[in-house]
């Protein structure tokens, strides 16, 4: 037996006992004769200790001890001399009387500690090692209880786990597919799904009433930002349901994560529709923390000498509260940050209502204080507030107040991470226009139940059209989105139409799904969470990678196994492919 | 609201209240002027009646219903005067004022019902639809209870649920893997793992100590038998173990499943060496449920002028009770059954040993009575019995007395398919003999352990050195099986070695893991079992394609949704990829 106890679970109730432990040696100190051990596993550390008067044998093993060394024990617990009371077992400590080396370790290329001074790329390469830290395995920890309990809650809910395929069909469409040649069928190929969409509605056809997977998908794009190729949803469709059935049951699994994991009931979560959510805050996943709401001054601040103002279709403010005491410095700084090339502003101009009742402004050239007082009061500031403004074509300059935002958020400590706002965004556009290929694409995807109110101006006024579609939105993070689908054929065809499928190619890439809804098909709606976002948010982790235990990097790669890798001509052969060599480009 | 109640629901305290049910026309019968709906969901059936007296345009509504219709309805619970006990909604009936049809159906190409009238290959073009029998659907509810109940009870158990990369490393050796080419990474490939046994090993070494996960793994190979490209694994590995606690915790999962899905305590799961197992059974995985264990009487039957036995290196017989009395007929049918091809024997031999004491054989003009009853005092048969005997090259023999074995408990009756008798088979050889290379392979995996006390035996005698592997074997079907992995480099390159790896193959396949391991690996070890498999069997189901929400044919195909497929060659050439032409083999 390799232990009796592991390294978190001794208390002084257990003192005198002739235990055994395993584990890997933390750190060793010598202090006087004394040698102390700490030994580490998964629950915990417990301190080791070599008297003096040790025989020579075991001074001599104790000696040979490097860091990460697996060892077992055998000793007798006794109470500690000068407890140490930020340690579970700091009560005791073990007198060894025997120690074995199970595995020896090389020096590790990284401290395994909380503050490891181990860059970013070598803890990748040496993931198994920086597993080993606690702050990267608690991750891991609350990732499986997340899921558990997840499962448990859908469980009782009646819904019914079911694992829908891997290796599904390709499609024309599928730009972002990775595809597996298959060996049986020569020239062949399946997909990997970018999600089960068509096999959940499928179980719903199928009669399951309520279906749940955690499950991966995969998609094969550039990794900007926090993205991985392959990735974990939480999948869910139900039958016989309306939106609101949807958001109930889901605002119900998101409760109830927080409740068990962080301890905290947020209350019913407020639901916005994307137009108010776009006015608000110039986003459709708001970061509803804080307030500093957009306020629409285009009518209020035209009409003075300010031609930039005057010849804007949007001018737009949001009061930050306190901040007239900004320096000529911090607002310089929220210049350059407003005009960096992935925000795009040209400028930003303030107002700040000073303590003293005064009004001071980047543009009194142009306005009196009357007018500047008039902005100040539509926005409802106060002494001590500052308006920023920006302006010009409308959704852009959204976009660049959107940032700026969640920037003066920052900056004044309101997006504090243990602050959780979640939200439903609801009503959605149905469609949006790409004005690259000049034609309407599903917003949410091709299945999305317009609002039964606005069918009619589906062949009038397409872009205004609500989808029954609706997101999960938690500090600014979408963290899952679905909508109540599409179950009759002809609304369906209409669709494929409004986004320039052909019948034959709408036929090509959806007919088995399109047939299944000939036999009856009920009624249904769906949602998927992004289950590697809401760990990393409940984790209060900024990044997606730290949840997923060997993830890949920007270019989709594992550094740790160097993957992926050339195959073997062989393999090649079997599979009838051949690789077409490309010129480098200079 | 689609629904007040589900159609499984009702009872007789629901009476009088108004109600609304939602699900599929199951059938519509017209009884006088009464028209009976059986409406159909997930959790039952419910009877719908309209009455002679009832409005005019709710009988014309009826009137237009076809099987599989999806219909709403409303209308006041009945008690019914004639009861269906068999139903449990039966004490009941709906008495309806409105019906809404929410989709038509076509017919459907066959039954929905337990008897169907489709084909294998109808109900698998139309997976959705055989999906809607109660029979195929339940196999799923059971699949979806078993994986809940397994999470729970490994959670308990401490084990961290941790997704491993579906998107790994392909490795040379890897000649079923299939492969996936990478979009970002010109002219490489990850693969789709087999097992996640690298990563999981990798996981004891970052000290995650307990690891599950119900886990997709994929091989790309022929289907023959019962073999899906995609399956599932409960997937396991623990840390500071032993062999038996390995055992312990997994036979405490199988028992914890009978006991919670079929209420019943199987008892401790006996344990067998695999060399008992072929000398008794004749297979790793013997069918336990009846004896009929080999009796080896090579030495008690050469020596008389019957040439076949005394050229034989082995002589097995079996001993059948009670089937004294089995026909010529019945026995020439054994013979041409041990015959098949693919069984491959010679000849049969029987020995009756018969009510009235008398000895009947078919090689008795070889052998007298005295002969003859040696035999049957060897086998400790009784007068009624029959010894059953197969001779020829032992480990041939043994294959095809396996087979006649199961044959006859199949014929007698003794293979109850509620009857669940679990074995865990143990000491396995390391090594087995590959004729066609003329090398080793591991019979497991090179990563399992030898016995400690066979190492000596490494290089002298590579073949009789047994490991510290493991097999779950259930009523003749493996479901399960693993082993003490090496966590010693050393002991590892000697594996490597006798396996015929070259230290350069090796370090190109394994690398990553024999680097982990120089950092302190701890003793681990870890099991697998075949989901699927595992679910099929508490089914009572002989195929795991009925418990896959979407199986695959032999082919590799689902022909629901035709895949694989080609794919377009705009994405071909977006993985540098080209198709060779192959030509058709006349």
């Amino acid at each position: 037996m390799y232990r009796t106890h592991t390294c978190g679970e001794l208390r002084i109730e257990n003192i005198n006992q002739t235990v055994t432990l395993s584990g890997w040696v933390q750190r060793v100190r010598r202090l006087g004769g004394m040698t102390f051990v700490d030994l580490r596993d998964r629950y915990g550390i417990t301190q080791l200790v070599v008297d003096e008067k040790a025989p020579e044998a075991l001074k001599a093993n104790i000696e040979e001890l490097g860091r990460e060394f697996v060892v077992q024990v055998i000793g007798k617990v006794l109470e500690r001399q000068s407890k140490n009371a930020k340690m579970p077992t700091g009560d005791i400590e073990i007198d060894i009387t025997e120690i074995n080396v199970l595995s020896p370790s090389e020096v590790p290329p990284f401290t395994i500690q909380n503050d490891t001074d181990g860059g970013d790329e070598l803890r990748m390469k040496y993931r198994y090692l920086d597993l080993r830290r606690d702050a990267v395995r608690e991750n891991l920890v609350l990732r499986s209880k997340m899921a558990i309990l997840t499962r448990n809650y859908l469980d009782s809910m009646n819904f019914i786990e079911t694992e829908t395929p891997v290796l599904i069909k390709s499609t024309p469409e599928g730009a972002r597919d990775f595809v597996v040649p298959s060996r049986m069928n020569p020239g062949e190929f399946y997909a990997l799904p970018q999600s089960p969409q068509i096999f959940k509605q499928l179980l719903m056809v199928a009669g399951f009433d309520r279906y749940y997977q955690i499950v991966k998908c995969f998609r094969d794009e550039d990794l900007r930002a926090d993205r991985q190729p392959e990735f974990t949803q939480i999948d869910c469709e139900m039958s016989f349901v309306e939106q609101n059935d949807v958001l109930e049951t889901f605002e119900g699994l998101a409760r109830h994560l927080f409740k068990e994991i962080k301890g905290i009931d947020p209350g019913e979560f407020p639901r916005m529709s994307y137009a108010e959510a776009m006015n608000k805050y110039g986003s459709d996943k708001p970061d509803t923390r804080f307030d500093m709401i957009f306020n629409d001054i285009t009518n209020i601040a035209k009409g003075k000498e300010f031609a930039i103002f005057n010849n804007a279709e949007y001018i737009v403010a949001i009061k930050v509260d306190g901040a007239s005491e900004y320096s000529r410095k911090q607002l310089d700084e929220l210049t350059k940050f407003v005009q960096k090339p992935q925000i795009g502003a040209k400028g930003l101009v303030y107002v700040k209502y000073n303590n003293d009742g005064s009004i001071k402004s980047s543009v009194d050239k142009f306005y009196d204080n009357d007018d500047l007082t008039s902005w100040a009061e539509f926005c409802n500031a106060k002494p001590g507030d500052m308006l920023l403004i920006l302006s010009g074509e409308q959704t852009k300059t959204q976009l660049q107040m959107c940032e700026l935002r969640l920037e003066m958020g920052r900056q004044l400590g309101l997006r504090d991470k243990n602050n959780f706002k979640p939200l439903w965004v609801v009503d959605f556009p149905l469609l949006e226009w790409d004005e690259d290929t000049k034609r309407f694409h599903a917003m949410h995807h091709p299945f999305t139940s317009p609002k039964p109110e606005d069918i009619g101006l589906l062949d009038s006024q397409p872009a205004k059209v609500r989808a029954n579609a609706y997101d999960l939105v938690i500090n600014g993070v979408e963290i899952g989105g679905g909508s109540v689908r599409i179950f009759d054929s002809q609304l369906q065809s209409k669709m494929f139409d409004l986004l320039g499928f052909t019948p034959e190619q709408a036929k090509a890439q959806f007919g088995f799904l399109m047939n299944a809804f000939k036999y009856g098909a009920p009624p249904h709606a769906g949602i998927a969470f992004g289950f590697d976002r809401l760990v990393s948010l409940f984790a209060g982790l900024d990044s997606i990678r730290d949840v997923i235990a060997f993830p890949k990097n920007n270019a989709g790669r594992d550094v740790m196994n160097e993957s992926p890798a050339p195959i073997a001509q062989e393999q090649l052969n079997e599979l009838n492919l051949q690789i077409v060599k490309q010129q480098k480009e200079a």
